[in-house]
């Protein structure tokens, strides 16, 4: 199994993932092959000190390049073809590697994605996940978070089968109840969007549908995977974010379930519905989330959860 | 000042209005009068064992018939003229009293506005706010939370200027900045609503716009008022009150930030944009909600809000 990792992405990189590689590696008897993606002069002193040189399961890949955060995607993957991003995408759309990881420019990220690697047959949009916390204990999953801020209700229904994918393989979720994120309970509630997504996803035998989901349902446990538009999940998103630094404010410190919160547990964030795992990161990633992104993307391909898609699609 | 007070909404009424009634009226040394609608046999009893009876600022008003939290509104209103809602409305339509409050059927309601209370010329659809309380100690105001689950540019327009008045007259905050509800900072970000949304905001003279505002800030202090459409409105608004569930789950209690997201602070929500003060009630309002929601509706009143709403629409 071949990871291509992006050293160079995140306001804390090349140190904390070089210190994420070395927590994965030390945790895993039988860790991936990593295709370490940067700056060579600036990597190399680092993997001295980390005690990762000479490591077998490394491979150090030169990319004296690095995409900004401010810089507009299109133009920057156009005129930076020796980035780190764009050089992890050679190496994931030639096949050398099976998955690719970056905390860097999510604009990018994205944007790169869709143009070298493949949308599943079927799909009609890709999109991007993010989990959530419930209070019982229990992983949820709330989709589309940002990748489509307008949506039509066969995206929302595609949405639903990719999350329920997701939330089977990787979350271990056996039948994942899909949730509609709504203003009401009952069927016939909602925006014109939400009205029109319903009866898609009652009929969707792909899926195991749970009907309507409140927002203050989002932390309870009636569904494991909630569909929404990109628009509101972003903003759901963020807000829940924000919910570990009110609780941190409110001087809520070591709270097991605020801390779940907190951006480093989620391993970043895959891009579903493509054809290989991408896997973007936070841009304040520390090391302990470096780790998580690579956890993440070696269960992707352990599990196939891109043959997966693929299949429950053509089905 | 007269305010008719729907003594039979809510699921602890009529007995936490009455408990409610009597707080207000030994908190303060010039009451307005209220007109109490509900059902005599109940009320009466309540009012002597309350020491209620035979106050002079208080009007029992017999309305026999009750509407359920389950009933379709339109059907219901126009089947029991003689329920607390429907008589409330009657009085203030006629102008015996200056506003109507009531915790009951949220849907007749805002069905009964629509129908009994003239919109203000000018304002495209009228809306309800919802209070947001910031980490600095500030309050600020989010709307539409669910009256326009579909919107216009020009909707959310109208939005900022209601949310600006509101927040002038009845939260003191003087000049207060707009908010656009986003998933960036920049100028062009966002769904097709908020792109279109944005140049008018910016072009209106009559708030004081601030840019786009994210997930992340809502609870932080960047504007006083946001505007979103009443979809996306509403799932944070059942989100945020969950966040205090969230918070007596984890065992914090008493903490003064996360008390204000508790219902019973809010005071009832107001419709903005139609010519009388409504103000509409949660329905599991207490003895403090319910003296929250009479504050309101007097201070509505005091401020002349819906004349100066009205003044800035001519303007």
């Amino acid at each position: 199994m071949n990871i291509a990792f992006d050293m160079m992405g995140g306001d804390f990189a090349p140190l904390e993932a070089v210190k994420g590689l070395q927590i994965y590696l030390s945790g895993t008897s039988r860790p991936a092959t990593i295709f370490c993606i940067g700056d060579e002069a600036q990597l190399k002193p680092l993997f001295d000190e980390y005690k990762l040189s000479g490591n077998s399961n490394l491979r150090l890949i030169h990319a004296p390049e690095i995409i900004g955060y401010h810089e507009p995607p299109t133009r920057a993957l156009k005129e930076k073809p020796n980035s780190s991003i764009s050089v992890g995408f050679g190496l994931l759309s030639k096949g050398m590697v099976d998955a690719f990881i970056s905390a860097g420019n999510t604009g990018a990220m994205l944007v790169a994605t869709m143009y070298t690697i493949k949308t599943i047959d079927g799909v009609s949009r890709p999109t991007i996940p993010t989990i959530v916390p419930k209070l019982n204990g229990a992983t949820g999953l709330l989709l589309d978070v940002g990748l489509n801020v307008d949506c039509k209700p066969e995206h929302l229904n595609h949405f639903a089968i990719l999350g329920s994918q997701y939330a089977q393989h990787i979350l271990n979720i056996e039948n994942p109840r899909v949730g509609l994120l709504n203003v009401g309970e009952e069927e016939g509630k909602g925006n014109q969007l939400c009205k029109e997504t319903y009866p898609l996803l009652k009929e969707n035998t792909k899926i195991n549908f749970a009907g309507n989901i409140e927002g203050r349902d989002v932390f309870q446990d009636k569904a494991d995977v909630i569909v929404c538009d990109g628009f509101t999940g972003n903003v759901i998103l963020k807000l829940a974010e924000s919910v570990y630094d009110v609780a941190l404010n409110r001087n809520v410190h070591d709270d097991e379930y605020f801390n779940r919160f907190h951006y480093e547990q989620y391993g970043g964030t895959p891009v579903l519905g493509v054809a290989k795992p991408v896997v973007i990161g936070h841009g304040i990633s520390n090391d302990k989330a470096f780790m998580n992104m690579i956890s993440t993307a070696e269960k992707m391909i352990e599990t196939n959860l891109c043959a997966n898609i693929q299949q429950s699609f053509s089905a």
